[in-house]
Parts: structure tokens; C-alpha cells; sequence
């Protein structure tokens, strides 16, 4: 039988996960729960109900596992915490310093109606916390890099979008290709925020906006860009529309260690991700962990996961025999 | 209380084991065992036994993990299921084929003995099968690559010296930079053995052999050199010596998959490898999960396990709350 899957919330994410539910061959999408009218919203798949989110409780017996799509800044502290008492649930929870408070809030709600919930999951939080993970306990003494991009941040394109006389913008988070290059010759360098990433804005203005009162607020903006070394460029609807209208993002995980009974020997160890489209690479995440969920669940666990807590071999399609065949 | 740790075999690998453990605070080095005249032994931890191998059942109570640093063609396929018996073990049995084969032997015997004892530990098989475990799971249609190198292959070393007329030698496994290449530009190649990997060969002659005759038998030698473009130097003992008595390896795992309905977004995944000694690397892994196979033993577990069965935060230091608030 397979997996059944529910898509809560329907954007960028929902969608991909859609994409990568067809793509499982264990996994079938049962419904796709929203706010906005059901009718209004036209999904890919043929004959998969859109229902009004406020029935989701409906489909209890229905779905195996509900994938939740919203947004962390307010969505999934209060859906994941909710749906966990009546599904297993995934979601992709971002907001790395409110992790802990929202794994207790998620462990409490999930064992009290017996459910699986996996939190955090995506790339970052996701892989890139894997590869952190495993390369600090391989290599004890060593320094930890991780790089973003290059990748359009969605937090800093809608900070650009706030300026006045913004009309439209994309901004990409480029890692320095010099600081990179020093992490994987073995320096381990010090490195600042403005050593690690440049910015590069491209921008649409309002009719009569002044460019350069634009430019200045954009690049002393504290936080997002005061920071950085940011380049601004001005450019039309039409040439944002046809060269930035894509989602891509990526990234570098680096430790280099030594070992030996005097440190004599240095190791580098590099995960990377080159992604077209950032929503579906994690959506694609999201499946897999979905598949995990399920597994747990049906071995009678209950409570909140993160990727740090499942065995890799429960998010394959595999068996365990055919996995030691064909990928150990 | 520390994780006391055994180490049997004590060449390479288990003085790698040996330096691991002191970088490890939470475990100590209990005892070296090794088939050799114990008196002739010189090991690097003060205080320390080196004790003969016949002798290591007297050890049952005072060892929690027992790593086996044999070697996987004749050593572990024997010591692994022998020494699961009353040992909580760890081995980095590498002969591909044959896993299968060797978990079902060490599974019986760890069962049997209410041990837990984790086979296959090290890079590859290892980390890198992780990584394509991980990378398959998430790009369910995609194509994967290994590549090996820059590094020492140990087996082609000593093929190379079987030839009569070779005094020493070392073989370099060298990864094709543009075959590597092509596969992160997404263009999913299709490699030969030829296209993969070159050969690299350093000779050191005995007197009055003949160059010409030996270099002709290295580069046609079956399995070993007749698929690969190979090269071969004549150099010094000294020159051998001096620059070439490392044991650097490394390699890259890389996945390319696609996402979207249509399939119409790319994504790549790489790991990589840089490690200055191949056996201090491996050895660091396997103290990582030396540190596992301790923590399921206390659970109560048995039986025999990969690093596909054992879910991340089992290798670290650090306790589930500490790994979600720093690493996630």
C-alpha cells in the first residue's frame, strides 16, 4: 500500500512537494489542505481533493502523513505543534534559534496523540546540519565553514522590496570564492561576515524613485546588509522578469580536522548542494523524511524528530538487504 | 565514566584507532591486542597493555567496544563474528562484494552473544555509501557518480611490486578533472572505467631490470592497469622515500537528479574527501562509531549493524538538546 500524503499549504513548497510525491513510487498525495477558497486553487495532480484547511481533521484515517508547507515566521509554530496531535507530520521549520522551543512544543503535542513528527527538515536546517553533524564527530579537532549560495534569500529580496521607490527585486548571497578557496587549502581562517558572502541586489524602481537615496538604504541597512559588501543594480521589470524570475540556492559545508598523535595530519571534508530550485530540492527532503515518519510510526514511536535522531536507512526506498548490496 | 576502548590488530589502522581515542575525551584506550610478541610491540599511550590476542577474552568485563583493525581479505571475515561473541565490535570490513555475506555471519554471532557490532565503518564503504544513501533518497531521478583520488590504492601498490624487477612502488588513483567536471555541469555523462580515473605509477627498479619490459607488464596487467590510461615513473629509493611515503586518499560522491513535474529543475549533490592518511581518517570514523555501538549496547541492543541503521546524533559528544540548539 502506499504511503498516503497530505500537502498543507499550498506555495512554492507545497507544490514541490506534489512534484516529489509523484516522483516516489511508495508515496500517493491524498488531498492538499489551504486557506485560500479550494476552488480557486488549481493543483497539478489529477482527481486529489483541495480542501478547506479547517476540515483537515476529516481526513485523519486518510493520510499517513501530513507534510506541513507554511512559512516559520508564523505558520508552523502554531500548525506543526496543532496537526502533530492528529497526524504524523514534516515540516520545514527555519528559524534555527527558536529550534529547541519549537521541538518541545512539537514533542509534547505529537506524544500526546501518539504521532511521529519530524521538524527542521530541508537543507538548511536538513542536510547541511547532517554533514555538520557527522563531520565534528569523524573529526574533533577542527573548524567548521559553512558557506550560502549562490542563491537569491528571500528574507533579503523582500528587505529590498520594503525601500521606498522599490518597485520589485531579487538579491543573491554569493559565498567569496577566495575565503572558500582558503577553508579547502587546509588555512583555517578566521573569517568575518563581510569575508564570507557578498550581496548583489537587482532592482526595480518606482517611477521617480532616486537611485542613488535607494542604493545608500539598501547597503547601510543593518542586519541584512550593513555588513556585507553589496552591489546594487538597476534594471527593468522586463530584464527581472526574463534573467531572475528562478529560485536557485546551494551551498558548502567544510571541516578540516587533524589527526594523529600530533595533529600531523589534516583531513578536508566538503558536502555542497547546486540547486535549480530551492523550494523543490527541500520539498524533495521533505518526501524522504515523510517516508521515515511513516516507518517510525509504524513501529508503534510517537514523539518529535529531527534528522539527527533517524537512521539514515529509513528514508530509502530499499530494504536493508538491498541497500547493504548495492550501496555500502 | 569514559567508553573503554580495545583496539585488535595494532598496524596502520589501529595506531590511527589509537590516536583517535586520545582526541575523544569520553574514551579511553584499555588495552592493544595483537598477534605479535606483545614485548615487541611499542605503542604510543602511556600506561597502556599491549596484551596477546589469545588473551583477549580475559578482557570481556573490561572492554565496552572492541575495534578490529584487521584487514577485510582474510582478518575480519574470522575475527569480526569470533570477537561479536563478548565483544561490543566495530570493523571497517571493505570488500564490497562480500558485505552481504559478513553481515549475516557477524549478525548471528552478535545476537548470539547480545552484542552489538557495526560492520563496514570508514569512508568507503562508509561515508560515502551514506552519502549516496542520503543523495537517492532525496533525487529519487537522478544518476550517481563515485570518484577516488587523489590517493594511495594500496592494492595497486602491491601489484605493481608482484612484477618482477620492481624493488618498491607506490600507485596514485588520480580522478579525470573534466570527467568530474562534466558531471557538475549537470550533464550527466555516461563514464567508462577509462574516463574515470587514471593511473599513476611510482618504480623504484631493482639493479639491471628492464624498464622498458616492466612498464609494458604494469600498464597490461588485467583488472589492475589494462582499463585505465597509466603512467609510470622510474624514480630513486630515495626519491620514493622522500616523496612518496604518505598515504593521502580521498574521492567525491556526487548525485545529479531532476525535480518539477516535468522534470525541469536540476540539482547537484557532492561530498568530498581530502585526508593527508587514509588509515587516521578511517580510524577516526571508526571511534565515531565505536561511540554508537556503546550507546545502542547500553539500550540493550544487539545484532549487526551498518551506518545506514544508526541514526546521526549516536556518533556525537553531544546530547540531543546541545546538537538542535548548535549544529542544526
Amino acid at each position: 500500500m502506499s504511503i498516503r500524503i497530505g500537502i498543507l499549504g499550498y506555495g512554492n513548497l507545497g507544490r514541490g512537494v506534489e512534484c516529489a510525491v509523484k516522483q516516489n513510487e511508495d508515496m500517493e498525495l491524498a488531498a492538499v489542505f489551504t486557506r485560500r477558497d479550494p476552488e480557486q486553487v488549481q493543483i497539478l495532480t489529477e482527481g486529489v481533493p483541495v480542501c478547506r484547511i479547517e476540515d483537515a481533521s476529516q481526513w485523519k484515517d486518510k493520510i499517513d502523513v501530513m507534510i506541513l508547507c507554511g512559512g516559520s515566521a508564523t505558520d508552523l509554530p502554531v500548525q506543526t505543534p496543532e496537526y502533530a496531535k492528529m497526524f504524523n507530520v514534516v515540516d520545514s521549520f527555519d528559524t534555527h534559534a527558536r529550534i529547541p522551543e519549537h521541538f518541545a512544543n512539537v514533542d509534547e503535542s505529537a506524544k500526546s496523540g501518539g504521532k511521529v513528527a519530524v521538524i527542521s527538515v530541508g537543507w538548511d536546517p536538513g542536510m547541511f546540519s547532517l554533514n555538520r553533524l557527522y563531520a565534528n564527530a569523524i573529526l574533533p579537532d577542527g573548524k567548521d565553514y559553512t558557506f550560502w549560495g549562490k542563491g537569491v534569500s528571500q528574507g533579503h529580496s523582500d528587505a529590498v522590496r520594503r525601500v521606498e521607490g522599490v518597485k520589485d527585486a531579487k538579491q543573491y548571497t554569493i559565498p567569496v570564492p577566495e575565503a572558500l578557496e582558503a577553508v579547502r587549502n587546509g588555512e583555517n581562517p578566521e573569517l568575518s561576515t563581510r569575508d564570507k558572502h557578498t550581496r548583489e541586489c537587482f532592482v526595480v524602481l518606482e517611477d521617480g524613485a532616486d537611485a542613488a537615496r535607494v542604493e545608500e538604504e539598501i547597503k547601510t541597512m543593518p542586519n541584512y546588509f550593513s555588513d556585507y559588501d553589496t552591489t546594487v543594480h538597476f534594471i527593468s521589470e522586463e530584464e527581472l522578469e526574463r534573467d531572475h524570475s528562478g529560485i536557485p540556492h546551494g551551498g558548502f559545508v567544510l571541516r578540516s580536522g587533524k589527526t594523529g598523535w600530533n595533529g600531523e595530519n589534516s583531513h578536508l571534508i566538503e558536502y555542497s548542494l547546486k540547486l535549480d530550485s530551492n523550494p523543490e530540492f527541500t520539498s524533495s527532503v521533505l518526501a524522504a523524511y515523510a517516508r521515515a515518519a511513516y516507518r517510525m510510526a509504524q513501529e508503534g514511536q510517537s514523539g518529535c524528530r529531527t534528522v539527527f535522531d533517524i537512521a539514515p536507512a529509513y528514508l530509502s526506498l530499499k530494504s536493508g538487504e538491498e541497500l547493504r548490496k548495492s550501496m555500502l
